[in-house]
């Protein structure tokens, strides 16, 4: 038994050691976290991000039937490393940009929010990355995040709240590319399907971060909180509500497929992301949320048949219908409702368009760029690819 | 197997959709949510109770073995209508008496609150109803709790935060009635008991509905937000180590069961919801969790081994024993309340007790009629009305 | 079948009620909760704790397979009636040292911080005592570790919140001497194993602690809340790290174990306790955290192999590493940082160290005594000592 399975003992302890210790002294050579005024981040809204990310996604992505360890354990330290790494790359940005430095719980909470686009990357290669090329994946990819929110920030004047938002696309996107550089699974393999039991853990992850979410939202606001928190709301409600109504209409016999459920309900959240704190009216944010889950479910539908196998991709958890094509509606949606709200003032309006246009194409291509980069680097011989046989095995990694 | 599974396609979606277009014409129609100053609702508590209605709930439901995909997926489909329709509703009672609108968080907590009612009527018909007769259920009832709080409030003068306290009153008497039309399943299935496995996920809603049962009492309340707090606390403690007490004393052979600790335990916060944020002493508020506690678990005993057969009710999940009773002897206790704290000062003890003896009465038989009259119409054979061959069945609905 | 299991009906109930009335006339001969100024405890903070002592022990206690229902349900039993005693105990406290009294939620928050003493002893006879040695170790324990504590302030002058940190210190070393006199379990037995199924369900109770412990380390902090947050944070982050490295390095296959993970992730928490208001820079904070994983690790190794066979102890969920030792640690590390902060004022600095050294020694000295102590009391003939071969049993004492 013990040859099927390749010790990590040669290549994980060290990689992260080295890491934590880089991290320690890094941490050693910037200042200390407190040497800033207060912010106006509430603790308890960076706890329920907090809680999304660690327990709400790693519960999320608990669907495979036996993968419920790593996707969860994973998820733990892929996290706790990404955020370390994630203040020091924001203090350097602070360094580089010459601005104010922030209080220690704004730090923690961009931090955390950044992390999203990690854990969402992740889901598109769960299953099927082993734990180095995860851990290296996590390190490239929150740097280069922070370098395409840079680059936003100085060649477009994208605010930060703005460039944060972009971290549902970045992260889907990044992921695909990275995922379109592993060997598809058989589709006839038993170990990628779920089973009751670990789609209802599965749920549990989900109405996690669907009751959380409008404090994702808002949490990172610099004002209208209160109005992203019901805008969020509502968009969450309304595609809730839409993902059942299109799960019986996709699906062959006319029942309710859960893997829709998952997948749609939070669609809506993700695209009012970066609208929220601007939408005048809830019904605006209701039909936001409507699209998003139609867009979600139908992806779903056409992405799996066509788009997928054409292009060889194979992305485990639907990460580009759950995160990306939400995302790239809401950034589509925000510019249509800029549109409307300027278009007496034109020459505003051509250059915030030109800002959000540019945010969003810089974005989608440094993902895909650097995602399909990274992909190329981690499959390397050096880093013990697994084999397909392999993939979606808790006890590869676990005693 | 497919002729075994009618498809709710032609039906479902339609409704669903039909139900969100309206909502969302409605809400084009009535103004911004932001348009009223800032309410004393804290939106950590907003969504402490936001997670129990969604979660805790959910998962407080999903003791059935074969159900637990319609426990939580139809419990967050009817809230997020429900809550929709409440949002609206309350507009429209706005707009009636022509009182000052709300802010839109205190708006969400009420309909979120008033939801309670609904989710707590979906217990007595779990997995007998089908989705469709759910969802119509959803849009009657919370019209009707509305339509019965408005009432308290016009011929009564109920200040607002005692007639949304009537929710768990309203909700168990109202699933009551309308779980009379429901054929019984026969007491020898097999589908409707529980498994260890699906015990255990119950207890986690449980223990999530039980921390957060403080915030349930006190967001509302107007002021004494922090005795509502450990009164309900206090009552949840001592009722609590009563269900532990009592279901040794009344099992065949002296050992706990999961059933009386998951309906008794939360029996405390149910009773004090009324008088928590008036009680001047935690002992009172001990005590009345001390008996309500006890009048569940022997409500359980008494209302399964008699009324139920004699009046061929069937109860799902107990919301008569787990929410009914203890609501009833909460509104009992609170009239008893106020005659102690006012019993110099004759002429307004008589003026209050009418008017909370007459709340609680209008309320129950609001709640009873509808309810039955919402049972007959839920089972028109227009309705495919499930056989009770195929209860308890998520196999039924989910693919 | 029946003869097996031995009915708890002439024991349990009387206990728990007799406690409870108590407790009522107690409370009802106490005054108000209500009688004195609000104190800087924050409501999410509390719920938070609530939440971890009530929801993530519960779970994290959750890992034997047979015993799910013991874990979730006696763990909030013990708990509601440990708040009450402690309620009580504090307030005795408070009469005996002739202290101003405190608000509502600040005495339950203590009340509810204390318990975890009791939380964690629980775990060291974790499926080995029965309810009524259960019950009487809570009381005894919550009583001896509030004399424990005011032994402390009065005869050391060691604050209010530096006392309550060794709260972890205490349950451990507690729980270890009073699991001295239980009879250790065959090491071939079945039923002390986990199965993946609850391993996962009590990562879920892991994560929750995770999340939850800045909370936990931050609300009864006078001062500097803030920075207790992020270098509790920080501590977590790097012992989360720190258990996936050690668990790789010493498991024979170099593959993760979950056991470790859910040790090692809350060491960071449980060492940064004492210290964490005062720690200027983040990278102590870390290195306190990379050790105290460092030693749980270690100490699961060490301990589990050389010390327990030797000295006879059977510490089911292993308490003495994941909580004890970690605790250690933090005494010494605030010890060294108050010296290295105060090595120029040399009788200030003289006076720290006995006030923290001697508060140590006082803790773990009364919390061994004690604890071996009420062991002895815990295995008199009368309390119906469980016999090994039922240990670990749901089914003893649940339908």
């Amino acid at each position: 038994m013990a040859s099927h399975y390749p010790s990590f003992r040669s290549s994980v302890p060290w990689l992260i050691l080295s890491l934590e210790v880089v991290f320690i002294t890094l941490f050693y050579f910037f200042s200390s976290l407190d040497g800033a005024p207060q912010s106006n981040i509430s603790y308890p809204a960076f706890q329920d991000v907090n809680h999304m990310v660690i327990f709400g996604f790693g519960f999320f992505l608990v669907f495979l039937r036996r993968y419920g360890f790593s996707s969860t354990g994973f998820n733990l330290l892929l996290v706790v490393l990404g955020v370390q790494c994630s203040v020091l790359a924001e203090d350097l940005l602070v360094l580089l940009c010459q601005r104010a430095s922030e209080g220690g719980l704004k730090r923690i909470t961009k931090a955390t929010v950044s992390m999203t686009a990690v854990v969402i990357s992740t889901g598109a290669v769960l299953g099927k990355a082993n734990p180095v090329q995860l851990i290296l994946m996590t390190i490239v990819e929150i740097i280069v995040f922070h370098g395409s929110r840079w680059m936003s920030s100085i060649f477009l004047q994208v605010s930060d709240s703005v460039g944060m938002m972009h971290v549902h696309l970045f992260g889907a996107y990044f992921g695909l590319a990275v995922s379109s550089h592993f060997s598809e699974p058989s589709p006839r393999a038993e170990k990628n399907r779920s089973t009751p039991k670990s789609e209802l853990l599965s749920m549990l992850g989900t109405l996690f971060l669907w009751v959380f979410w409008p404090s994702f939202n808002s949490v990172l606001a610099v004002d209208n909180k209160n109005k992203a928190i019901y805008n969020t709301y509502f968009a969450l409600a309304a595609s809730a509500v839409t993902a059942f109504l299109l799960s019986v209409l996709t699906t062959k016999d006319g029942r309710f497929q859960m893997a829709h459920i998952h997948s749609a309900v939070l669609a809506g959240g993700v695209a009012v992301g970066h609208a929220a704190p601007s939408i005048e009216y809830p019904w605006i944010a209701m039909i936001l949320g409507l699209l998003a889950s139609g867009i979600t479910i139908l992806g779903s539908y056409c992405l799996q048949r066509c788009l997928n196998p054409a292009l060889k991709i194979h992305d485990t958890s639907g990460v580009h219908f759950t995160f990306g094509l939400p995302a790239v509606l809401g950034a589509l949606a925000q510019v249509l409702l800029l549109v409307i709200q300027n278009w007496t003032d034109f020459p505003r309006l051509g250059n915030l368009v030109v800002i959000h246009v540019g945010a969003f194409c810089l974005t989608i291509s440094v993902a895909l760029l650097m995602g399909f980069i990274t992909g190329l680097i981690l499959n390397l011989k050096l880093l013990k690819v697994i084999p397909v046989s392999k993939y979606f095995e808790d006890q590869f990694y676990w005693e």
